[in-house]
């Protein structure tokens, strides 16, 4: 039945989606769609597409999939401009990070009788930093894709195999899918991706302020240093959606930490300290 | 000069030092002790000491250089009971994590004409978990040895040749030797290596309290997650004196990320996350 997918937005997640499609098999087309005509290039020289178009409106009309793979509000931008121009036919989905308003907005604009299927999608799988240079047939191999489908959706016969056969393909491109309320999701995100993230920033700007005039002292520091920094090199560009859209989540999450660290610090010479390394221990051992 | 070396600890540490010297076409004898007999003969059987010790004082007076690799309170606690019964054409060295105590106690007790040489040494390698089965002659390759050698010794010249050796040794292991004023060193250490060990383990105490329910959420967390939580593993009893011997600068550090953090936290929606996305991202670049 997908015989026709268009990618918006060819940046790491995109042209990994293309590469992920061609190496499980996939031999249907694939037209891509970039915001910037170089990016869009790169993942068609690297094959992550075999076409470039240059309206995204009229490439997902032509495409029985489409895979929004942009940041969030752009996401919810072409779910608002598309939402009136697509079939019942056809299937849109995404990769954004945070899903409460783009599954809120799937329910309000998609999934109708007459209106195209919409699936809210988020594989669990990055790197520190974007760009289709960096696509990767195997970016999904082992990764979890969640799924975050309104439980009141109920989908027409034909929405319903075009879902079925993309969750197909995500588990043919190496993931376990898992599904979850998006509200949960987006909790959930805040814990174990956003703040860790937020954290490696705090920490790495925190030490560019206070080591940065002792250059030699970032080898001095070693691997620790380099893991819990590494994230410190992800740009904005692919966080500020995050933040803006998850931010009551985040902010629980921050303060969180920041309680839990001066609580240690309040004990590092108490036997309190112990429980600590213990409790973190376990996290570790599970 | 140098042809007996006593290792007092064959733990992660003091067994890759045994390998490494071995690995750099060391010739001398290595004799070891350990407080845990069954650490001792790990260390035996992998070839870090070809033989064992009983009583640590004895094997250290039949050795030309001994190096301590125990916890820095033990440490502390040997160079008490060693100065007094070493003669000046001996060298004890250490590989403690803080080093203004070690120095203090270095220069008080050791380095006259009368008493051995101390040189207090602080490589910077190491794994999240301890113990001789991790020993490794590649621990310290391409790794930074810091020493913080008090300026005010003045050492004879069969003591600094000593010295000289030893250095020389740390050099063939595939170590960087840099000089520390011991202040400034526990300053520093507490930024880019006590700072984010304390930090990946308030992060994992609290995301064991957070989503020890969800397990299939640290697969959802991927690799970000993973690296950020790594040194959560790292054993109370490696931190323990570190955080006693190093608490005024690591309290400062917690306190400026908490700091960092809640700054962080009430400019999710406001262009300074740009700022501070672009610091760290600065301190990655470097």
């Amino acid at each position: 039945m997908i015989n026709r997918i268009a990618i918006l937005g060819t940046g790491l997640l995109g042209s990994s989606v293309g590469l992920a499609l061609r190496a499980a098999g996939y031999k249907g087309a694939i037209v891509g769609w970039n915001r910037s005509v170089e990016g869009g290039e790169t993942a068609l020289k690297a094959g992550a597409v075999e076409s470039l178009a240059s309206d995204p409106i009229e490439a997902t009309r032509a495409a029985d999939v489409a895979v929004l793979a942009v940041p969030i509000y752009a996401t919810l931008d072409f779910m608002e401009k598309l939402a009136s121009v697509l079939r019942p036919d056809q299937l849109v989905t995404d990769v954004g990070s945070t899903k409460r308003l783009i599954t809120e907005t799937g329910t309000r604009l998609y999934n109708t009788a007459e209106r195209a299927a919409f699936l809210p999608g988020h594989p669990m799988a990055g790197k520190e930093r974007g760009g289709a240079a960096l696509g990767d047939a195997k970016l999904f191999r082992g990764a979890v894709w969640l799924f975050t489908d309104d439980a009141s959706v109920r989908r027409s016969p034909q929405s319903a195999a075009l879902v079925k056969e993309w969750r197909e393909w995500v588990a043919k491109m190496g993931s376990k899918t898992l599904d979850l309320d998006a509200a949960r999701h987006d909790e959930l995100v805040a814990w174990v991706s956003h703040l860790p993230q937020f954290t490696a920033t705090a920490l790495s700007a925190l030490l560019e302020e206070e080591v940065s005039d002792a250059p030699e002292l970032k080898d001095v520091g070693g691997r620790a240093l380099r893991e819990m920094t590494r994230l410190g090199a992800s740009p904005f560009s692919m966080w500020r959606d995050i933040a803006h859209t998850n931010t009551e989540a985040v902010e629980r999450a921050l303060l969180a930490l920041e309680q839990r660290l001066a609580y240690l610090r309040e004990n590092l010479r108490t036997p309190a300290l112990r429980d600590e390394f213990e409790q973190a221990n376990k996290f570790r051992r599970e």
